[in-house]
């Protein structure tokens, strides 16, 4: 924590409505993780007058980003099995994680990941993965908003060798009892998917994270292939199980959602569940395009997601912000039209949407009183960036990850230009590279 | 030019073969604008006792990128006209373009997107737009190999008011003779599009072309308005159109080509035509997704463009690239296959094809000795580009324009360490803003 501090930048985003207008030439007040105030620059000048100021010349301050699927410690696998289908890549993943995986190697590929989650002005993750205390323990280590807890899976995990599923549920409903929600965290119960946990098991899991108030988050609707396998297995579609298990709800983030029809997107939005749209993710495998507009236009909340490294294979929302843009004005179905997810839309999907998706909508992806104080100044004074016509344009369609100088989180400036502030970031390079080394042993 | 000097990284990407190994700890030796040899570190040591080395350690070696579409000055109307159809942004633009354009405006914004270019690692692009002796004095000030020529319209254009379109042929003429065709250059006759440009005069440019040596760079296919439109006024497909004129060839580049059947296809491949491949400006205009996959498997040469930052909205080849590799697996006619467009062949794509289309193959987008010293160095060494388990992948799908370090044009290091050594930036981005203020006061 630092004490009161004043950020003043040509542009700020506050994201307080869809339509919000951009303050030109705003300031935002920051005191003990929370934002205070904001405002034009002359007025907050006069109202704090004793206030330090750092003032951004030529950049955009706005709410950091939220990616709403990840698996974070899978950078170590960043490429280890790329151009492949879903199908193809998890049986070349799998087995190295049951191999390598241990709390050492997930912290510290974590860490890697967290960083290079900042740089790229992420400031929170859903995170899905084995080993959460480690996962945990690097978002202290670096300043990162990590929102994750146990995964469950009818087949044993990597860091419950020898249990039962049955023994992993009562080991999640502790873990859950040990974590509990805040105002600017919750704890997660991950179910893998309904093709590998069972009805009774994904209902159980449903229910523990309705006591405890934990995201829900299940991948579902990724590929044909799934869709195909759970029919075989319940001749029910991957949303409809959910939905009959009562896994459904405000406080469920489906990742992916590509292979849904009109009924599907009624369960979703009538349940009030999220989406995290992962594009880059699913271009690759080949997994299908989701049908992002019509989710949209049936009132679903869609977030961003990047999914883990080791399929998409970065941690850039904003990169996944610009594709999602892109690919939904023209593929897809219905008519191409290039005013689909426009600037704003898309932008607001990267930050509110998500915080909305873990419950934290309130106070999470927007700058406004009282929220936390989770923001990214984007350097817009680059050749490729200007001129500026529409801020959120430039931000969208021509920043990049490399123009974001500044990261803060909960108030502590995590990011200034453009490196690290708690971690060495040559320190964490050089583990990542160990990591590969190991992984290549066992290929 | 510099004397002899050699560049050690550890990876170099020589694109002499569609499957060249990468060369692990080489070293490349330029001189006199030319690479004169390479091979691996130690034996080059040997060869080359005195030679001073640059060691690009954590790095990456390969040919720069060749932007096979673009309009190099529309940088200053980058985000004028989101959000909006091809039709709907030309309404906008060219009325823009009409008011502010002289030679200087030109030459100003040609600089601001040679440095964007530079700074992402592009060295060459074939540029179409007005004043095109405008963008040839921004190159030859940033260091930059700009294709271009006059620009063939019906209309009167912004450069020679006042003229009638034969007048204007006379003056291509003569600004072929001017400027004629070298080893590492060649002008290009631009006209715009079968709806712009009537048979004849189409015909009459191809001559020209034909005669100069000229690239001939006409935007064909791209929206179904277009193709309708042309069908309208010819009765014939903007390809068979440009059949039936002779402006099919190996000299000719079409842009875009998106709206193709087999058939038009085919007329590309049999004349040896290469096709101009942008995906960003096709998915944000919603123009459609142009057939990659069959265009290459029917053998034509697909090269990457970004077209202008107008429509873009930036000038990063590596990002196309990494786009069309995403994209292609998944759209499009065909089941989705994720070993399409694979990181190898797109990096191909983004360099040799590039080359290729400009009639420059044999020495430009490939390190061998003879080719021109025309290269970039990809810092590898980041969270998000560690480990590396295949180079290809690591720099299409996790690298990005910001990690692009050093660039060589001609053998002359024109970005070190992130920065451009023959420009000053900031003076640039000063440049454009105030193009942006003027065109602001014009909307």
């Amino acid at each position: 924590m630092e004490g009161r501090v004043a950020l003043r930048a040509d542009h700020v985003l506050t994201m307080q409505s869809p339509d919000a207008e951009p303050i030109v030439d705003g300031t935002v007040v920051l005191d003990d993780g929370l934002i205070t105030d904001l405002g034009g620059a002359a007025e907050m000048a006069g109202r704090y007058p004793g206030v330090p100021v750092t003032h951004l010349r030529g950049h955009a301050l706005m709410p950091a980003f939220v990616n709403a699927h990840t698996h974070l410690a899978m950078t170590m696998f960043g490429g280890v099995a790329d151009d492949r289908s879903l199908e193809d890549f998890l049986a070349t993943v799998v087995p190295l994680e049951s191999e390598l995986l241990d709390h050492d190697v997930v912290a510290t590929a974590s860490v890697g990941a967290m960083v290079e989650s900042h740089l790229a002005g992420v400031g929170t993750a859903l995170d899905m993965y084995f080993f959460p205390g480690a996962v945990l323990e690097a978002a202290e280590r670096c300043g990162f908003r990590a929102l994750t807890g146990p995964v469950v899976l009818e087949n044993e995990p990597p860091d419950a060798p020898g249990s039962t599923p049955e023994q992993r549920l009562e080991a999640l409903a502790a873990w859950l009892a040990d974590h509990p929600a805040t105002d600017s965290w919750r704890p997660v119960v991950n179910p893998h998917s309904t093709y590998l946990v069972s009805p009774d098991h994904l209902r159980s899991a449903a229910e523990l994270a309705a006591r405890h108030d934990a995201v829900f988050h299940v991948h579902a609707a990724e590929s044909a292939g799934e869709v195909a396998t759970v029919a075989a297995m319940h001749s029910l579609h991957p949303i409809e199980l959910l939905a009959e298990v009562g896994a459904l709800g405000e406080r469920t983030v489906v990742a992916h959602g590509v292979q849904l029809d009109e009924s599907q997107i009624a369960l979703l939005a009538d349940s009030g569940t999220s989406v995290a749209h992962c594009p880059s993710s699913n271009l690759k495998l080949a997994s299908g395009v989701a049908p992002v507009p019509q989710l949209l236009d049936a009132g679903v909340n869609v977030a961003l997601g990047t999914d883990g490294s080791a399929s998409s294979n970065d941690l850039d929302v904003l990169g996944a912000a610009r594709l999602a843009a892109l690919l939904h004005k023209t593929v897809g179905s219905g008519a191409p039209d290039p005013s689909r997810l426009d600037a704003r839309t898309t932008l607001w999907m990267a930050t509110r949407s998500g915080a909305a998706a873990l419950g934290l909508g309130d106070t999470l992806g927007l700058l406004a009183p009282g929220a936390m104080a989770d923001l990214v100044a984007v350097d817009l004074d680059g050749p490729h960036t200007q001129p500026i016509y529409d801020v959120h344009s430039s931000i969208l369609y021509a920043a990049g990850r490399g123009d974001i100088s500044q990261v803060w989180s909960a108030g502590r400036c995590v990011v200034r230009d453009g490196r690290h502030q708690l971690v060495d970031t040559d320190a964490v390079v050089s583990d990542l590279r160990l990591l590969g080394e190991r992984t290549r042993g066992t290929l």
